[in-house]
């Protein structure tokens, strides 16, 4: 038996179950789910967990100045950079239990199944959990990766506050005091880095498939609209005198719902908030402000329905005032050839049933991707459903896809 | 010159203004408005000060077990039944100085004019306050006139609680404590009632109109569409696989809009409170609520059109289940012939420029025209704004709407 093999079937299904458990437990809610927010204790006591079980299998942690932390164990060459895996701990405030979570353990279970296996690789494998992904207590998300890539500025980052004014310096001081881990050595050189994730999507469910082979993250747009019209007695005003907001954000809302009908349905289109001033029944609307969400694997298209949001606004704003305004813009991820590949071969070759797939939310992967050689891996969650107290997902896919990437992991650190 | 010309011509414009700025002081907001809710501090001083008045004219003041206060000039008839004029001294929390106002001062306007003119009447001729018109602190608003005309429960209001959990028995004993008056006798015996109002809307002024003969007050209907679709994640989840609450919301929205544009403008048809949950940018809404206000003079158009209503949703509620409830319905007002007669017969003889229309606000009138006849006069008010502090009108149409309250009260007061 090769040394994949032996990685790959050292994979203990039971073992990372359990470690799933015992993780739940930390931030728990009633429900099932977790609220374990970035940097709050129950993210402390996560981080503690983690470090406990590395220093039983003799491997090193550290942490950098965001608090990302790493756990690594030793390649065969000493000058070799590490190839990297993981994904984070933190959770939205009713999340799941998968969701991040399932990354950094399947990453942890790799460099587990590698020491029982006795597979030495030729560079280091590193398990890692980047700070704040989810971006709810303090914005923006995917914020350990993107300082870690050079694409935020760590001190900028370390000023940011949450809603109650906690300074994320400050909640990273106490995070670190309660879960301390020795500072890592800077620099930010890779070889690779492979991320499993739950899909948080329905799509390999309704395919019945158990691995995503992810080729890429969709681009994202994000725009705010705002309708200003003027409030008025919903008794005694007629239609004609009226500049109804509510009114004109309806027929632009219905409008942009046609234009984004696309056949393939490869779009995402989504208005998720929508405020409506002064809110009071017999008032007609003065003032509507709503989100748009638009997101698609090809810039051009990103483009081109932007257009179509534009126009809409422009031509159902009457008699009201209405502007739309890009809030933000991130460019679409294609993720390298040679990882895609040898995740899709891993699965083949484990005999896993496998789709190619766009990502259709962010993850960590697009900021590492701009490091090194970036790769997903994507598993069936229960219903799509993410986000919620409720996400689940089966033990036996769980392993299926730690077993994919302990053998792309394999190949990463001895190519 | 005869008693109805004497008593017209005894309405002092300035003195009516005067009491306008008087009054604004209580309760009054740096905006220029006042928050003058019902049975608070300021309406008890707003009491206290229209009884010194009453007092300083030897008019005789009474109030009721609901807090209604009457100021009544006696006729020459003992045995004849009183004549009403007024309306309400509470207001908005961001109120005008002349919604409800005006009707109050008018109608103690006409006392005074009749008694600087010698004017006896055979029947007594009352101003009257009703408590709590505006429903703003307690509701249900429109409570005095509603519980005087024996449409509420008297027992039941007192026990309304206002949002702090204050009861309204409690505030009222408060508000007789800093305002007491005499209990006025029991009965609610009326030969007439007459309210004069700002418009609350554009009519009158884009008409170039001083006087509006109101021929009665819309019937309204409200409702309230809950739209129950499932959240999902804005960037994995395809169209196909989403129940999008605000996709269904808007497509509903819509098609109401469209089928309530009626030709002659009459219907008034408002979306007024807009809730999106759970109202984050990347998750698809899980659950609408919208209210809807409908108004119009004619009850079977109110009926035709509450069909088109529960048609829309039940044509555009899928993929998403919804339901329409129907929470309030208030039956057109249809005023009595002879007072809309008087009132549009002294606008004429005053060389009033005037037009007859509905009210589209509900009123205190709605009420009284249960027990007697009864009919309204409405003057403009600047650019139809009302329930807001920026409320305006001048003093020369409060006077000319005084003027044509004066001699309808002496018509009804004598025939």
């Amino acid at each position: 038996m090769d040394s994949v093999d032996l990685a790959t079937r050292a994979v203990r299904e039971d073992r990372l179950w359990q470690r799933h458990a015992d993780m739940a437990k930390l931030g728990g809610t009633p429900k099932g789910g977790v609220n374990r927010q970035a940097l709050s204790a129950e993210d402390a006591a996560a981080r503690s967990l983690l470090m406990s079980w590395a220093k039983s299998r003799g491997f090193a942690v550290s942490t950098d100045g965001i608090g990302n932390l790493f756990v690594r164990r030793a390649g065969t060459d000493p000058n070799a950079r590490p190839i990297l895996s993981g994904s984070h701990m933190d959770s939205q405030p009713t999340g799941g239990r998968f969701d991040g979570m399932y990354g950094v353990l399947a990453a942890f279970e790799a460099l587990e199944a590698l020491e029982d296996a006795g597979v030495r690789t030729k560079r280091p494998v590193e398990a890692v959990a980047w700070t704040n992904e989810e971006g709810s207590r303090f914005q923006p998300g995917a914020m350990g990766s993107a300082v870690f890539a050079g694409q935020y500025d760590l001190q900028t980052m370390l000023e940011a506050k949450d809603w109650d004014g906690v300074m994320l310096k400050d909640a990273l001081a106490r995070t670190l005091e309660a879960a301390p881990a020795p500072a890592r050595d800077p620099g930010n050189a890779l070889d690779g880095y492979v991320e499993v994730h739950i899909e948080q999507g329905p799509r390999l469910e309704d395919a019945r498939k158990t691995i995503g082979v992810v080729t890429g993250i969709q681009g994202s747009r994000r725009f705010i609209v705002t309708v200003l019209g003027e409030e008025a007695h919903a008794g005694t005003t007629p239609r004609a005198a009226r500049k109804d907001a509510f009114a004109s954000a309806v027929a632009m809302a219905a409008a942009m719902q046609a234009a984004t009908r696309d056949a393939e349905d490869t779009l995402r289109f989504t208005i998720g908030r929508v405020e409506v001033y002064p809110g009071s029944p017999n008032t007609v609307p003065g003032r509507v402000t709503f989100t748009i969400d638009m997101r698609h694997p090809e810039t051009a298209a990103l483009e081109r329905y932007e257009a179509t949001l534009r126009d809409a606004v422009a031509r159902h704003a009457a008699p009201c005032a209405a502007t739309i305004e890009r809030v933000t813009d991130v460019a679409p991820t294609v993720f390298h050839k040679d990882v895609v590949d040898m995740v899709r071969d891993a699965a083949r070759r484990l005999e896993l049933s496998n789709m190619d797939m766009p990502s259709g939310a962010g993850h960590d992967a697009m900021h590492i991707a701009r490091l090194c050689p970036t790769g997903m891996v994507f598993v069936p969650c229960e219903r799509g459903i993410s986000h919620n107290e409720i996400e689940n997902a089966t033990p036996q896919d769980l392993a299926a896809g730690t077993r994919v990437l302990v053998e792309t992991l394999v190949r990463l650190a001895n190519r």
